[in-house]
């Protein structure tokens, strides 16, 4: 019975020897080309690694640079049907090869090399266009302004779009020597998206309402965030927001509940290092007296 | 009386003399060092190229990879007298060189190479230790994952702090003999914020908005989103919210008026595209008579 093939001790073994012709004084890109990467690729052909692990994406939209061989990568490991490249001019000559390499018919969209506002365009466009689906925008290769174009479009469509996500394809050991990732030491990453692992989204949103005096709708989103992140600490700015909108109503006895309510939270041994803390002298004023103190000033750091 | 020194001239002539030196057979790191480094260190300490043009940054805060030289420039450039550096274990040691090559004091603040939302967190932090402060983020060096939380953080904080500006360090001529940016062709570029020149933030949020049924808050978003772009297509949401708002104050006869002006404007020869014709049958319906079409669905697509 033959032993099953085992791709990562292949491109072990391949690597050394592949280090020893190069160190030999053979041309590294020609030997990369020719011993290396058609085993790689056939690798990422077969079974792509996924860190955390495989989804299901059905379109993928990726950046170009002078790159193409990561983004193959890119491509294999999100598996989707349809593929979008974001290339510039100069990157335009890799297309053929990535087709070549990916098996895959590419859907080339050209950009300029600085233009954010382009990819973000592209990106919205090309989510709209698909509703519904899983997408991954890829960031691997490009300039800096093209991937940040697309992390930015990505972290921020994600409240949107809730099927969409970053990935980049990274390496866990570079070869300083040959400047290049050791080949088989790469793998797709998807990226948490950091607004929502933060909340920082919803608290800075929550507080521009709070800001304009929309005070209801800021009550009502603090109040969620608690919920969603389990982090009772927004539980308190909803009180104060309640209180503010008990007092634009004119609704006087309800905010002075309010405001002692707040104080009476604010004294607890667990939110003593709260934010709102720094402005308990306006709060103790009494504040539902004092329509000074319905400004952002009060309001301290929501996060 | 001497000639003014020419820095631009004083490189091109120095690169072409590096270049025949690297091809005779010199070693090209230790070259570069030694012969081109000083000679653009010293000409983006007096005179930094910046585009669109140089801005008065008080704080910047950079990613740290392997790239040590091209985020000496990009401190150089923001010229900002508080720097803080993120860098991950294996950059830490650049960082003395990068003091020495600035002249800078620098804070060092430690990350995992992966950890988008390290890094989004420690932005936020310094942000919001710095308001009101003009804040660089530049995002030249690191990882890919290092470089898509730094850009969606700082276009997505400059909704609320709106000094920060996105920036890196390009190069405009590539050497693909020496693997290296030609010397003096390299700027530091600011980068446009993609979600304000798109108005999509505003877009989406107004829209989230209206899907939630908060029209009288989704009308006045369309409204100055109308006023801040210089697009009218805004205003017909506007309107089409006001007429939900109408319909939910239980005031009929207001939201049939609302209604009959947005069909008006929508047979108007500029508005026969608008997104909203789509829906035109629904909207005719008479839609203050119909409930079911408070609906996302008759909404269309806002951009």
């Amino acid at each position: 019975m033959e032993p099953l093939p085992n791709q990562g001790l292949d491109l072990e073994a391949l690597w050394q020897s592949y280090k020893e012709a190069v160190n030999a004084g053979g041309n590294a890109q020609a030997l990369y080309q020719e011993r290396i990467w058609p085993v790689l690729l056939e690798k990422w052909r077969q079974d792509p690694p996924v860190y955390p692990s495989r989804q299901p994406f059905q379109v993928s939209i990726h950046t170009l640079g002078t790159s193409p061989e990561a983004t193959a990568l890119a491509i294999l490991g999100a598996g989707a049907g349809e593929v979008y490249v974001l290339h510039t001019p100069e990157s335009a000559r890799f297309l053929s090869r990535l087709r070549q390499d990916t098996g895959k018919d590419l859907y080339p969209i050209e950009i300029g090399k600085s233009d954010v506002a382009a990819i973000y365009r592209e990106v919205k466009r090309l989510l709209e266009k698909h509703p519904g689906l899983p997408v991954a925008l890829d960031l691997t290769s490009g300039t800096k302004a093209m991937s940040a174009g697309l992390a930015a479009a990505g972290f921020f469509f994600q409240r949107f779009y809730p099927e969409v996500r970053v990935v980049y394809v990274d390496n866990e050991v570079y070869d300083p020597e040959l400047r290049r990732p050791k080949a088989g030491t790469e793998r797709l990453i998807i990226l948490p998206n950091p607004h929502e692992v933060l909340a920082e989204v919803d608290a800075l949103l929550a507080r521009e309402l709070y800001t304009k005096g929309e005070f209801g709708q800021a009550a009502k989103a603090f109040g969620e965030m608690g919920a969603k992140t389990g982090d009772r600490r927004y539980e308190l700015y909803a009180v104060l927001c309640q209180m503010y909108q008990r007092w634009y109503d004119l609704d006087f006895g309800g905010a002075a509940k309010e405001a002692k309510k707040l104080l009476g939270r604010l004294s607890e041994n667990t939110w003593l290092n709260h934010p709102l803390n720094q402005n308990r002298r306006a709060l103790e004023g009494p504040p539902v007296l004092v329509q000074g103190v319905v400004q952002p000033g009060v309001f301290g750091k929501p996060a």
